[in-house]
């Protein structure tokens, strides 16, 4: 129930990344899940280590700081051929091939997201953009023709320059727009089981982690690396009004499946 | 007037490409033309030059016969790339900057335009698409909301395939489909102004061209190379139903200005 005590819908966004991305038999699978689906959703992805590959190829060095790439102009050029050009296509035709009305999205296209350039800080990521607005009236346009958005982690600044924005950045922002107009269900996939107690042991998946526990983890360096803005991202959103949140693998898509829910608290109620 | 004696709305089918793609101010000035075009319409562009300058950077040997690309897998990827990726985001995201309401699309996104592998013939071409179906209810539905779709070269076979198709063709489909909804006007803007009538003169451009002078011009040599497709596939528009076709520069977005127009017979009236 939304305030004013009406009934919504369901609302899936999913986030696929990491080496789902790269292994053709993982990524249909798990579009096969998503397709099924029978309520509205939406998908974000991320490059994989295809953008690393082409970078490569075209002798252009790949630069990461905290996770993040650093993104000039001709690093631009390229996440912008692998993002929205090579993933999100295959994604699209893919899903067609299912019967899943998929609609492939930049930022740009009908002005869906749009970002601003981040200023010069201590670093300088140059092309990258931080959200500055979803444009929920066209999402939802979009979702009540019964269309899928699949979104390509690329935004715009209104003024006809492209931006790279991190996906999983993307997938929250737009759960948190979308929040006020449906009950919206948030699962990150990548090739990963969820949150580890032992990063030794892939069997030590948590089935909760609140903001607490995940604090006290990542001061003892039992949260590291890539999961920790993954997982600063994610409970932005749950900080936002999202209240079903979950990271695992392509399995997470379903909800009696193996993944880590986040919660506020480590002592709240299981539902 | 449409068969049923209902006055129609106009629909602009504009095509750019060649040199127009890879300038980046001759780009701007076209798009800035289309955008202010007040009623409905639909973007069709090419790759220019941009899609061979990275096959060379990739290693890969860029590969034509009769004006068409030979598309193996490598050559798949790279033109998905480019046309979805580097050019159509690049075209969005400055359509945008002027207040135009586009949407990137290839043709597997809403399953827009179905396409079939060509066969192996004489030559194999590889992954290329030969248009089925363009989806005229979905792009009926995209144009009544406002919205103004961008068809990068792309089809789908429908089942998980993306596949390079000609821009010409694909402009020339989408004018032939929508013209039993609208009054369509069709428009083909590249580095060039027309059709000449010497190829060594610029300015031997012709105001009109009939399907017999083409023809004769062509036994003569003065039309020959990528514009003999071109008119092959714009003649084809008109024997469909589609009665104004333009070939021309950037200005030939707009009917007063320089361009070659096409029409069935030579003696056919001035309208």
């Amino acid at each position: 129930m939304k305030p004013g005590g009406v009934a919504v819908d369901k609302l899936l966004v999913a986030k696929i990344g990491g080496s789902i991305i790269d292994d053709e038999r993982a990524l249909k699978e798990v579009l096969e899940r998503f397709a099924a689906v029978p309520h509205r959703k939406v998908l974000v992805h991320g490059g994989g280590r295809r953008a690393d590959r082409v970078l490569e190829r075209m002798d252009i060095e790949p630069r990461m700081v905290r996770g993040r790439r650093i993104t000039d102009a001709p690093t631009l050029e390229v996440v912008q051929m692998v993002y929205a050009g090579l993933v999100n296509k295959n994604i699209v035709a893919l899903l067609q091939s299912t019967g899943c009305a998929a609609l492939g999205l930049s930022g740009a296209d009908l002005d869906c997201i749009r970002a601003v350039k981040r200023p010069k800080g201590e670093v300088n990521f140059g092309f990258v953009g931080d959200i500055e607005l979803v444009n929920t009236r066209v999402v939802r346009n979009i979702l009540d023709a019964g269309w899928t958005p699949v979104f390509c982690p690329l935004t715009h600044d209104g003024r006809g320059q492209m931006l790279n924005t991190n996906a999983d950045t993307i997938a929250v922002e737009i759960a948190i727009a979308l929040e006020h107009f449906f009950n919206v269900e948030l699962v990150f996939c990548s090739g990963g089981r969820g949150v580890l107690a032992d990063p030794g042991d892939e069997q030590s998946v948590l089935a909760r982690i609140g903001i607490e526990e995940y604090h006290s983890l990542k001061a003892r360096g039992i949260i590291s690396a890539g999961m920790i803005p993954k997982l600063d991202t994610a409970f932005r959103a749950m900080r936002n009004g999202v209240t079903e949140i979950r990271i695992g693998g392509s399995g997470a898509l379903n909800a009696e499946n193996q993944a880590t829910r986040l919660c506020l608290s480590n002592t709240e109620e299981k539902k």
